[in-house]
């Protein structure tokens, strides 16, 4: 349970995450958003909910390819501040800035346009999951590469068996809307 | 020039938009929206743009993986209404409806969620730009499998000598905010 949000409207956005046993792969239980943003309500709720939560503290957003779009571009937008996108390798023309970060079999590349966010900018990084937090490790790498300031992350489920927030350590502060 | 949105929000939308010649390959100019929407003020306008438009005259928005998610969610929020998601093939758990089209070379498979839309409900196709129009065609296929209805496609960019336009025919609204 959330101690950072609202209890009733964390409610009303966990009855629209919808569990799928053995997706992507046998074995996995898979958290599906897709009703929740697919309910205008319940997306509302979540972004509305957001939005007063981060009001004042942060200066842009920065959502992770490609969930962490849907969520950090509403929320800019009703925070007023612009939208970072921190994108797989190739994907955002350049100058960019990349960091390679460690996946269970391999390696990523993510990478982020520096000129896009302004010097001392508080950041917020922003995605679906928080899993191992190899993603928003490089996300917070990133942040400071560009000159800015990675100020907290915000996931909407943190899977909390996986350690990502053990990993990540404990300067930035990390809200998840539900931990399982 | 767009025809159909107010033309001081046009130009600021355009000149956020920056051209970047040989990406992602030799003799290809792309235009890049990240400065466009990392600027608070202009994606800010360009949601309000969108907004005033599609008000009452659609029941959701279906953003095309990935940039079309970045413009469909904060106008999904802004009109108060879901948020459909079209990604390529495996992204989505099932169960999907999937349409394969083609591209240059070979071909490529999007998927929806059929259970994430409402049976005969008005829906706006978003992207970032039109191209050939294949994406967008697809979006269409798989909003009518789903049993609702393609009302309009809203795109930030128009590149009209690929001819996305013409092969999409005229059944279908299309809105470009700038046409190139």
């Amino acid at each position: 349970m959330s101690e950072v949000f609202p209890k009733d409207t964390v409610e009303i956005v966990r009855s629209h995450v919808r569990e799928v046993q053995d997706f992507p792969a046998r074995g996995v239980l898979f958290r599906d958003i897709t009703p929740l943003i697919a309910d205008a309500e319940g997306f509302k709720a979540l972004i509305d909910m957001l939005a007063d939560h981060y009001r004042g503290k942060v200066d842009a957003v920065a959502g992770l390819e490609s969930r962490g779009f849907i969520l950090g571009a509403p929320l800019a937008v009703a925070l007023g501040v612009g939208m970072l996108t921190v994108r797989k390798a190739g994907r955002l023309p350049g100058p960019v800035v990349g960091v390679d970060y460690d996946l269970e079999y391999g390696s990523a590349r993510m990478e982020l346009q520096p000129f896009t966010v302004e010097d001392g900018h508080r950041v917020l990084v922003i995605d679906d999951v928080l899993a191992t937090g190899g993603t928003a490790g490089a996300a917070f790498d990133l942040i400071r590469q560009a000159g800015a300031v990675p100020a907290a992350l915000c996931v909407l489920l943190e899977l909390k068996d996986l350690g990502g927030r053990e990993r990540l350590g404990g300067d930035i502060p990390i809200d998840s809307v539900i931990a399982y």
